[in-house]
């Protein structure tokens, strides 16, 4: 099969993806933000996420800023922001900030050294705590652990659960197909 | 916070997961089949994917069974199948199947040792490749390598992207909620 075909069937079989960009800081005057669909859950307690990094692509920067500065942020991607999460992945050179580039704004707070989107309705503020290096294809595996949490406040249930939908959170098939889901059901702790 | 509350807001702040049910094979006489948020794709060529282990929790018969045959299959989860599909996340003995308990099918093909989910529109075999530990948390990161594919032909398209909401399969929310996602948008490779 061509290139393209395998990139498109390998990177859809496993289901959907979180839709998250990351954002970094360059130095004082460049900010960055890249869409990425690896994020994932690790662990509640203490709270870790992980994703990963193909060093030979865009991300570059992401990996370079990250250690540079030791802490990153996770910002869900709403309906609205899909055109501009998108074009994150061009390959902007180091110096275009791709918020300049693509209409995201930022913000900073909390003293966090690592931009957040603005307008997304969950943002997550990360430091970075380790790495794994994947031999098998020479991709990283970058460990986070949460430090601040932002959610809009119609999205956050009683018991905890951030729910997606409200805040029309999408999620990624494939490469570049953006699809947005609605909750359908919710099951109780499941027991024998 | 409670402890609860923690794992709710903790699982569902990355956004969508993937929905997979794992299948292995304890022995001759046992299959069995567990949920999983938390597999990735790792890399297109070679066709590999990821997935996170909780060794403390349910699905370590789904390791031992991996290392014990050296393969398992991942299986996308329809919206008609969540219903089984969680309650595989129930912690059986053993010597149970989940397949027997929950109703799920199994299917064998390919010579590969582990029961494929019947009516999944998405089958994958994977052969196991190698495993990380990551001591942040003392989950294990298994590296399968992909083998054989089944796709429901609706869903694959003339350029590879498998169309995951023609087979209605869902993405999940935290730890407990089941989404439906529909596609809004596809856009070409970003160029600045």
């Amino acid at each position: 099969m061509s290139k393209i075909y395998r990139l498109n069937l390998i990177n859809s079989i496993t289901g959907y993806k979180s839709a998250n960009l990351i954002g970094t800081k360059t130095n004082d005057n460049i900010n960055n933000v890249a869409v990425f669909s690896s994020v994932i859950h690790l662990g509640s307690n203490p709270p870790l996420i992980g994703f990963i990094l193909r060093p030979t692509t865009v991300p570059r920067h992401t990996y370079e800023n990250i250690h540079k500065y030791g802490c990153f942020t996770l910002n869900q991607i709403s309906k609205s922001q899909i055109k501009s999460a998108h074009q994150t992945s061009a390959k902007y050179s180091k110096e275009n900030s791709e918020f300049k580039e693509t209409g995201l704004k930022y913000d900073f707070k909390d003293g966090i050294e690592a931009p957040f989107v603005k307008n997304s309705p969950i943002q997550v503020g990360c430091s970075y705590i380790n790495e794994y290096d994947i031999k098998e294809n020479n991709t990283i595996f970058i460990i986070g652990k949460i430090e601040v949490i932002y959610v809009n406040k119609n999205l956050l249930l009683d018991d905890g659960l951030v729910q997606l939908d409200k805040g029309a959170i999408v999620a990624i098939n494939g490469l570049d197909a953006y699809a947005l889901p609605k909750l359908i059901e919710r099951f109780s702790y499941a027991r024998p």
